[in-house]
């Protein structure tokens, strides 16, 4: 069997400006990374939106992942082969999970964005660009405090810690300042991952030049003694960290191995932030496409909800139908099958572990959105098996769901899917949104609560009691949150799987994002950066010295 | 005035495809970067090397620096005029000093390399490559020790910090693994600016991507608990570093505004390396023009030294004429006028500051080199100053000197330069290596400060001298030596201008670098991690909501 880079080799890459001409883009609408990548210029996206929206998302995760970004892939390739003029809208890879252990993050088997290689390692610089902005930003700060510190800056209370694409736990908890007086002031700091940076949440939901610049002025970057909020704003440098973003805010473009055009732009922690890709690119499929299809982080119950509630305000428009994937093996662990048991047939787990499907599939539906389940087909999975969930699906919720063989196929493994889709995207349907961001903080996150986990209300640490006085004095409680969960469970307790009732989400602390606009609610121990597993992925790479690369997956 | 960045946003850009056919360069051979920049594929850079190769260098410079930049640029252009086929070879500007003081690093006036914008912010992302590569073997290390310490790497002795290219005086010195039993292992730690990166050094002095490999697999990262040297290729990650590089390693084509083609890639600190871009843009130029123009870091103390006795044996080939770059404000300068007099004449001055241009010729015909000295105009540079200074070198040196005007004029400013170039460079001559690498580390320090910067002899502190010991003891004593000395004086000490006699060099520490292939000997205190001034030039900048840039120079 061909590896996932192997397959990328061994495609034929058609010349971007080919790519770009499916969706009527001129020469001078590109700008190209190499033969097979372009920017496109920012015009496009600011064009109103047209195109049909469909969003993937799937049940809660297990560690190995759904085939979710492999499924919007051969999904869009199998609308293309239906003569859909189509685009992909997905997010960017970042280096350090593709050193760790997660590899990367363009789909798989002959469901692919390629050259995977490229895609996979430093791309077009985006998230380069956004790490040096970031850390440009720390260190105006510092030598801010350094050179007299005029706005009063308390060290002790700076919320912006530096960043890093790779992940590193050394740099979790870091003191700097050292070496005496020449070398600035001692605080302790630290490093998050890259995507987990506010700018790269920014970028996201930013529409142009002017809306990024103006997000990034409002950046919440600290205290001072007085305990008054300092932004960036008061430093100044909101001219010179959008311009290091200037080519980072444009979408990139490249193809699927059936030479589906497919938007890649930027990719927020799914965990601390939304986890979709830039509204810029969603905005350049609807405009430049008849169907665009994107995908959300994690289950519908984190990204999904996330999408509807902060991406799509902002993007002006909702998603036409979405696409929950799910497959057999995770369904099972849900119901309680062993982790190393998963490829044998057990129809008990299977009808226990299809209530976490149909959660999920409730939660779309409670934004009164069409929906259509995807299984992502997996050889283990019997006929059987495969039947029963079908008929669970039809049984309670009356809506079509697919098998799919993307990964073995492409795009003609997801033709039946991409023809329920088109049929669900028709359907007349009216958006009712969750909650309005006149509700209190409290009220928005106990509708998540109870509509979208199941769950029955919402306790706060007295610390997040503290912080949400803060928050409300500031005027700052009229912003739409921002849940961090485990993507594991509905619950906030990563070991319980399934359908749980009768539990609460307890909010740890509160964290303030007034440029990306949206309070953050963290619920249990939300790492911000990766480590390393004992035997990290880069040990396996290489490139031979003719150029040829092994070992990236 | 227009300013630089006028000049640039005002000047007529030709398509990167047509600059690379006049190099004669195809399609197939170049990955366009949006439409005025791109990589040139390897295999032009291993070719043998067969145009001329013209080396600019200076005298000691000033804080502003003496425009060597922008002469290598005027030159290349009037090379271009005279109808030789032209390219630059020049270094990319670090993102750390744009942001601070220093601005840009892509020559000035109408001798500039564009779009500056650009070149100057990310450009290519070689440097964003760099610094992942780097803090990505920084994270490995870590994780290895972390993960049981195989190695027995002693976290005291590591020599490897980690980088970013942003000038952040904070980060000098860091305690880093803090947090508990989770988040590493606790230690002292420090970031460098990027270009001060071992890997950058490499990056600059390798062939090819074999080469590349396998100097990163020499890299000393530390020492055992039982003081064992410990290699990248221990930990086994020269691969996965390697990738990192895989463009990287291609060198940049742009343009002048005169249209000449610009070889622009890497940039190595010319303080703790060699300061001098890739040889495989050298060799690309080499290979595709006439003339090649390339320049060294600080005067020829530094960078041109380093140029003869690190670079050209890795070049494989010597400089075939060296341009020494003066201005009368600076010789007047180092002749004891004060700074804020610069602007009026001063005979007496630069009669006595015209011996430190003497010194710099004496340097570079050490090596048996054909000198041209280039008098940079000012416009307060006087006629009798001119003439003087012109007399002084004919009489002493029997050389030519040009007045240039490429600031204001660009390329027709330096054709009486150009036509004294090329006659230079057609003089017969044997270059005269100044050591062998089979001499002691100490003899070849010695032949450095007493034939290049006049010196008699040097002296170790008693930590250099036990470090020499285990150079010695590991065999790693065949290896050239960097200089890590002040660009301001002939001396260590900044403060001593002019021609100085009489004086030691105070070598403090050495530093072993084996897979960049030298020794770094540091005299005084040598800065890795460059702070911000009071007003960085960030505060400056700005983008507007059409893209316009400002405040970038």
């Amino acid at each position: 069997m061909k590896t996932d880079i192997e397959i990328s080799q061994n495609s034929e890459l058609l010349p971007i400006g080919k790519i770009a001409s499916q969706l009527s883009l001129g020469e001078q609408q590109i700008e190209p990374y190499g033969h097979y990548k372009a920017k496109v210029t920012l015009p496009v996206a600011n064009q109103d939106t047209k195109g049909k929206l469909v969003l993937v998302t799937s049940i809660n995760p297990t560690a190995a992942g759904e085939g979710k970004t492999t499924m919007a892939v051969g999904l869009g390739d199998a609308l293309s082969e239906l003569k859909y003029k189509t685009a992909l809208a997905l997010r960017e890879p970042s280096l350090g999970p593709v050193m760790g252990m997660k590899g990367g993050a363009t789909g798989g088997g002959y469901s692919q964005v390629i050259p995977m290689e490229d895609i996979n390692l430093h791309f077009t610089g985006d998230f380069h660009a956004l790490t040096e902005a970031h850390d440009t930003l720390s260190a105006l700060i510092d030598n801010h405090i350094h050179h007299g510190n005029q706005l009063n800056i308390d060290p002790r209370q700076i919320t912006w810690k530096r960043v890093l694409d790779i992940n590193d736990r050394e740099l979790r908890h870091t003191v700097i300042g050292l070496g005496g007086r020449t070398s600035g002031v001692p605080r302790e700091d630290g490093f998050d991952i890259t995507v987990a940076s506010e700018l790269m949440a920014i970028l996201c939901l930013s529409r142009d030049i002017k809306d990024l610049k103006e997000r990034i002025s409002q950046i919440l970057i600290g205290y001072t003694y007085d305990r008054k909020p300092v932004y960036v704003k008061d430093l100044g440098v909101q001219g010179a960290l959008t311009l290091l973003l200037k080519d980072a805010i444009k979408p990139n473009l490249v193809q699927t191995i059936e030479h589906t055009p497919a938007y890649i732009h930027g990719g927020p922690f799914a965990n601390i932030a939304h986890g979709c890709n830039s509204i810029i690119a969603t905005r350049a499929g609807l405009n430049t496409a008849d169907y665009t299809v994107t995908e959300s982080g994690f289950g519908s119950d984190l990204g999904g909800e996330k999408f509807m509630d902060i991406v799509a305000p902002r993007l002006g428009k909702t998603p036409d139908v979405v696409v929950i994937v799910a497959t057999i093996r995770a369904l099972k662990l849900n119901g309680g099958a062993a982790k190393d048991e998963l490829a044998t047939e057990d129809l008990a787990a299977l009808k226990k572990g299809a209530a976490n499907l149909g959660r999920h599939i409730q939660a779309m539906q409670r934004y009164g959105k069409p929906v259509v389940v995807a299984i992502n087909d997996f050889t283990s999975d019997t006929e059987a098996e495969i039947n029963q969930l079908k008929q669970y699906v039809t049984d309670n919720f009356h809506i079509p769901s697919v098998t799919c063989y993307e990964w073995a196929q492409g795009g003609k493994g997801a033709i039946d899917l991409a023809k329920e889709v088109v049929k669900a995207a028709d359907t007349p349907h009216e958006f009712k949104p969750l909650y309005s961001n006149h509700d209190s903080i409290e009220a928005k996150i106990n509708q998540i609560v109870t509509n979208i986990y199941g769950g029955d209300g919402i306790e706060l640490t007295s610390k997040a009691k503290k912080q949400l006085k803060q928050i409300v004095q500031n005027d700052w409680d009229q912003l739409p949150v921002c849940m961090a969960k485990t993507q594991y469970s509905l619950t906030d307790d990563a070991s319980v799987h399934g359908a749980p009732t009768d539990f609460k989400i307890h909010i740890r602390e509160f964290q303030v994002k007034l440029g990306a606009g949206f309070i953050v609610a963290l619920t249990g121990n939300v790492l911000t950066m990766p480590g390393l597993p004992s035997h990290p992925a880069a040990l396996n790479m290489d490139i031979k010295d003719n150029g040829e690369i092994t070992g990236l997956f």
